[in-house]
């Protein structure tokens, strides 16, 4: 298994916090994104996406961080990442899903880059426009926490699927320096989060091709 | 069982193509995005996130579009709109979440609203940045689909998760000016999905909320 990432991508990190979880160690191959290293012929020949995190698996490359955490979630079922009965899986997909289809793609390199450059805004309006997404979406999911049942973690006695997206969006809205402190519940499900190894372990710092900011 | 959507929404729109595949026939809400009903007080009860669509089921409420499309292929298996194996699922999420994640998140309603509130994009604008996202995504879903083995539908012998993103994506396409050309096994995709029952009917202008464009 060969896992084609980057320190700094969320995409990448939510995999690294999955693998963690279930105690694999694929091989790692770093991509550049700052460099372009996405858009190399070769990387390009394993994902026509030019995105990063891809899976080499089984004569076979996975993709999209979501689909690949839940392929690996059904192959090694143990811990699992998701709860058991439907609508609980349904609702840990949704949070999830509040960050990675409603909150990230806004704030990802590539669309920086086009407001920067086609749009004309500097850092300060990048850094408003991204804070303009965080925060409802943010506001979203520690609403959805308030109404579930109370447990260790969003949505049961282990983290899972949330918890692995919402991590790396947390300190993503570090970075675009948006206050956390309306979101009391998301932060001390963080806290609880980043004190695992699985969760320490994946964060950009601790990565092979991390570089200081 | 009640459905909670407006009838331009493309998520809205995905969850009705699954209903029709499951011969499912939820209540209907209509909340009107333009009008911004979703920011009613009422609505944000049903759905913090204030983003259609919602689903009223066992006394709770599930919400984003892929969620609640896997626990209705969860509680309702058929036809099955996943492959059965893990390889094949991840595949057909990947290319699922390259529309939902990867394209649809840039180019909806609110997104478009703050080009223009903010940055001054008039309508030539818009659609040059809908286009920037939408052609990339479809040329990986395009490729994703030349990587499989040759079958009737994109993961199968029948449409699934994928085709029930592709198909609103396409019209989104067509409404920003995107050619379509490049593309051929997605355009005779979305065509063998249009003649199915499942497909013609959710498509907005057959929903009770249509309006005149």
């Amino acid at each position: 298994m060969t896992f084609h990432g980057y320190f700094r991508s969320s995409a990448s990190w939510r995999c690294r916090i999955a693998f963690g979880l279930k105690g694999i160690s694929p091989d790692f191959v770093p991509v550049h994104l700052r460099r372009g290293e996405q858009k190399a012929k070769g990387y390009r020949a394993l994902n026509p996406q030019a995105l990063v995190p891809a899976l080499e698996v089984d004569g076979t490359v996975l993709t999209q961080s979501l689909a690949i955490i839940e392929w690996l979630d059904e192959t090694h079922p143990t811990p699992p990442l998701l709860p058991r009965d439907p609508l609980g899986r349904a609702h840990a997909r949704a949070f999830a899903q509040v960050i990675a289809c409603d909150i990230h793609p806004l704030q990802n390199l590539r669309v920086l880059r086009y407001l920067k450059a086609r749009f004309g805004q500097d850092q300060d309006g990048l850094d408003a426009w991204c804070r303009h997404w965080i925060e409802p979406g943010l506001a979203a999911c520690e609403a959805l926490l308030a109404g579930g049942p109370e447990a260790a973690f969003a949505f049961g006695d282990a983290p899972g699927l949330a918890e692995i997206c919402l991590v790396p969006q947390m300190a993503s809205a570090d970075g675009f320096g948006l206050d956390l402190a309306p979101f009391p519940r998301l932060r001390a499900l963080r806290g609880r989060c980043e004190a695992l190894p699985a969760f320490a372990d994946a964060h950009p710092s601790k990565q092979p091709d991390a570089e200081a900011d």
